[in-house]
Formats: structure tokens, C-alpha cells, sequence
């Protein structure tokens, strides 16, 4: 159980009581779930940014500027950067240990890494879980830096209220980001390093894309913002678009409308993966196994699952 | 239901009726499940291998040649091409039809793209769904094809027996590859376009990636490879290394053990996705929504969660 102290100094943004929350969700700590359902009336103040992009496309500049900015606004920021790792090198590649030393050591500011460990669609739920607690605990932004490359990634931005794509003019890579499902999730784009050679014709390129995007007179219309995030150019202006987008969707009622959209997203998936973890629960796995390696076993994967299925719902019904 | 004539005509490598049987199996008609547990028995013969690697980096054409080479050899191929695909440009961008006019019309050789459709998960599935049914129709080869961008398209590579990574000589590219989770999955590497400059530094920079897997003396050590896909250069040793590789999975009786664990993650995924079809069947989604919109609630989504799970087991038992 956590004590009454500790949910009040993670209200009050104590630094280090925020920090060991996300690692009680991170870790799958058996308090977790007792955590996220205590905290849960205090979210919905922070406004939630995603910015996501190819690899090398400069996120992360652009991400340090903009918490630079909205701290010289006197707002508070809390950071959730997402690194896709691998498994055998166990650790993340895109390390944010420059820029802590930055922009971590102000108080105004939280920065959190966090990795896949191998499973993605678990990181998704738990980075969601650690922005409603520095959502909780007052932060006014909240920024998931990810790297579009999965469907997962781009699971993690959607939860944003405002997502933006970061790009550079480097031929093709529109193209790549259309592949990569990052066109329909932008609520604008920046093209960064938008001093380099092709920057005019990555923007005609891009606005060719959108032209097919469906929309009508009351549509909000990807805007795209150029910049030079390593020279501090456009950062404000970046600022003002998550302004107007942010007062478009309260002009519609469409932020209300999009997060009860995302909570039902989130809901489902949570419902999903309970019950996945409960299915698993009573050694279902070694049916699989003894059917497998049964020398005369014939059946097809459909039928051995069919018989896992029933025997689940058997437990089920036991259990009654 | 299938008549006796359809399956009859599948098993005999009818190209017109693998089409359709892939199609079955794509659009989840009803016939899809009967279909593939009326195969099962015939599965098995086919020798699988998984072609991926970051866009751009010539698996297409690395594939084209090597079904070349096989058919020279007097060996079927099918070809299945799985592309990620933009819900909002509705189609593959990395076409075949090339290619098509050009190996397609061999009649030992089947050509499928499979596209995303919003859901890379169920792709992963029918991709595997499609090996089978290829399999039971008696090609020698089955080649999957895919760029190696997130955890679905992994999957599929995955469920090959033997799994080639494409890399290029540009600089990062294998640093990319390692971040993507490429590094873990190849059984070797084929370093595409070795003509131009860094060749020998990327091959070298692998190598010591490599380094880090850890190891004994029994293990399959990755291979690098040099190739000139559009040249034809490398194609010979690209299945000669198949060809070894298999040999070093038969001699420690790795094949078969391999393709039980890889059986029994499908046949858990399988289990899992009728799980979940069932959770949301009845009505289960609008229990959402209706405590998302009741204006008192205050409940957590861990909280609605467990309603939601709770109701379904109701459902089990009451259906008892």
C-alpha cells in the first residue's frame, strides 16, 4: 500500500515522489493499479503534446526548445520519451542523459525515458499511465517524444491532445512518412532543419499529400511550420499552433469529445489485456505444448485454440 | 463450404484457387477456419524464409532475384509481400505490378501483396494463414517479404525458418537496423548495394555489433554477405546460406524444435484473438461508453475495466 504521504507529495509535484509513481507503473508493481485509481479525479488539467517523426529528424531538439519556451511562459513540462531498444543491448540508444543535464535540473521541468523491454504494446499503456500521473501531479504540459516507426509509437502520440510530426527536407521522406501511417495522425508538421537544400519542395510535397486528406469547411487544416530547431527558429511559432489547435478543438467541443474517445480506446485495451493475463493465469500454456508435441496429434492451430478456449471458460465457470 | 473439387485443385498448386484461398483467408469469410484445418495435415514440406530490412534497402529486388535463382534449381516459389500501408491512401505503395509482368507469370512461381488495412496485428495472422495454405499447395520455397519497420512485420519475418536482414552501406543504417530489433532476428545479413562507398565499414560496424549477441561454440554465428541485388551479384551465396543454414537447424534437430516454439506462439495469438472477439460481441463496447458519459463517474479506466470483465465472465457462465 502507499501511504497518505506519499499521494500527497506526488499532488504537489515532489520530484522524486512523481518519479518512483512512474516506476511503480513501469515496473508492473502491485500497487499500480491502486495508484492510477487514486489519482485518476486529479487528471485532466495538463494539456498533452505528441511529437513523433522519423529517426534523425530532430525531435528531440525541437522538444527542448519548446519546454524552454512554455518555461519562460512559467508553465511546467513533463517530458515522457519513448526509445524503441533492442533486446540484446538491453538499454536505450537514444539516451536523453545531454539534455537532462539542460533542461533537467529545473524544477519546473520532468523528464522521464521510457523503453520497450521487448514489449511494446505494454509500453504504450504504461507511458499513458505515467502522463495521468504527472497530469496529476500539475504538470501543465505534457509532451510524449516518440519515434514514429510502429504502430505502438504512434498509439502513444495519439493519446496526445495535440500530435505533431516532425520531418526534414531529405527526399522521400514525406513518402516514408505517409507509409508509416504519420500523415493522418498530424495535427501539423514541422519541417525541421528547413534551412537544408529541397526544404520549399518538402513543403509542396507534403501539402500535395494533404490535399487528399477528406475534409470540410469545418475541418482543422494541418498547418506547416518551419523550422531550425538547433538555432531555436520556429519554436514559438510552434507554440501558437498547439495554442490554435488546442482552442479549435474547445471552439468545437471536440477536446472533451476526442479524449472520452481516447479513454474508450484506453479502456478497451485495458479490458484486453487483463483479460489476456488471466487466460494465461491457470496453465493454459502447457495445453498448447502437450497437444503440440503429442506424436499423433493432427489438429490444426484453429482447433487446438478452440480447445484452450473452452477449457478457459471452464475455469471461468468453476470459479463461479 | 468448400467443395471437395476447390481443395483437390489448391493441393495442386491451381494458381487460381491459392489465389482464392488466400483471399478467404485475408477477408475472414467464414469459410476461412474450415478451410485451414481442412489443410493442416498437408503443411510442413515448404522451407520458409523471411526477407526484411529498412525501406529502401532492396528486398524486392534481392527476392526477385533469388526466386529466379530457385527456379533455375527447378523449385516453386511463392512470394508473400506484406506492405505497410496508409489508411488514407487506401493502398500499397510498394507495389509489385513490376515485378509481376516480370516473374509473376512463371507458373512456378505466386505472387501475393498483403496490405495493412488499419490492422497490423490481424496481418501478422493471416500473413502466417496464407505460408499454410501455400504450403499444402506444394511450393518448394515461401518467401515473405517485408520492411522491417515494427513489431508486426518482425512477427512475420519471425515465423520463417531461416530470416535474411537487407542492410545498405549508408552510414547509421545498421545502428537504425539494430534500434528497429532487426539485429536479434537474422539468422544473416545481406549488405545490398556493396558497390557503394562504406561498404567495408558497414560490413565491419555489423561485425561488431555482432560481437555483443551472445554466444557458444554450437551457435549459428550471422553471416554478412555482400550483394548487388539489381546486378545479380551475390544471389548464388544468398542461397547457398540458406541452404547451410537449414543444414546446421537439421543437424541439431533445430528445424522442427523451432517450428514447434513458433507454432505455439501462433496457436497463443490465435487463442488471444478469439478471446477478444468474443469480449466485444455483446455489447460490451457501449458499458464503455456509458460510464465514460455518465456525467457523475469518477471511476478510473482500471475501475471500468474490471466492470467490463466482470460482465463478460457473466456472460460465460450464463451461456453455460
Amino acid at each position: 500500500m502507499l501511504s497518505e504521504n506519499f499521494l500527497t507529495e506526488l499532488l504537489s509535484k515532489n520530484k522524486k515522489t512523481v518519479a518512483r509513481a512512474i516506476t511503480i507503473v513501469e515496473s508492473d508493481y502491485p500497487q499500480a493499479e491502486f495508484l492510477l485509481n487514486s489519482i485518476f479525479t486529479n487528471t485532466g488539467n495538463a494539456y498533452r503534446i505528441g511529437i513523433t517523426g522519423p529517426p534523425g529528424a530532430g525531435k528531440s531538439t525541437i522538444t527542448n526548445h519548446l519546454t524552454k519556451h512554455y518555461r519562460s511562459l512559467g508553465k511546467t513540462v513533463a517530458i515522457i520519451a519513448v526509445d524503441p531498444t533492442s533486446p540484446f543491448t538491453g538499454g536505450a540508444l537514444l539516451g536523453d542523459r545531454v539534455r537532462m543535464s539542460e533542461i533537467g535540473r529545473d524544477e519546473g521541468v520532468f523528464i522521464r525515458s521510457m523503453a520497450t523491454r521487448g514489449n511494446l504494446g505494454g509500453l504504450t499503456k504504461k507511458a499513458i499511465d505515467a502522463a495521468d500521473i504527472l497530469d496529476a501531479a500539475g504538470y501543465d504540459f505534457i509532451i510524449f517524444e516518440t519515434v514514429g516507426v510502429g504502430q505502438s509509437e504512434l498509439d502513444i502520440v495519439q493519446a496526445a491532445d495535440t500530435t505533431i510530426v516532425v520531418l526534414v527536407p531529405e527526399s522521400g521522406d514525406s513518402v516514408q512518412a505517409m507509409k508509416a501511417g504519420l500523415m493522418e495522425i498530424a495535427d501539423f508538421f514541422v519541417l525541421n532543419k528547413s534551412d537544408r537544400p529541397g526544404a520549399d519542395q518538402a513543403v509542396t510535397s507534403l501539402k500535395t499529400i494533404l490535399m487528399f486528406k477528406p475534409h470540410d469547411e469545418h475541418s482543422w487544416l494541418p498547418n506547416i511550420l518551419k523550422a531550425i530547431g538547433t538555432e531555436n527558429y520556429g519554436i514559438k511559432e510552434i507554440a501558437e499552433e498547439v495554442d490554435k489547435h488546442q482552442k479549435y478543438l474547445n471552439s468545437y467541443n471536440l477536446l472533451l469529445t476526442q479524449r472520452k474517445e481516447k479513454l474508450t480506446y484506453r479502456i478497451k485495451e485495458i479490458v484486453e489485456s487483463k483479460l489476456i493475463q488471466q487466460l494465461w493465469q491457470h496453465g493454459k500454456e502447457q495445453l498448447i505444448l502437450d497437444q503440440i508435441h503429442s506424436a499423433s496429434n493432427l489438429s490444426s492451430p484453429y482447433q487446438i485454440a478452440d480447445d484452450i478456449l473452452n477449457s478457459f471458460k471452464e475455469t471461468i465457470i468453476e470459479r463461479d
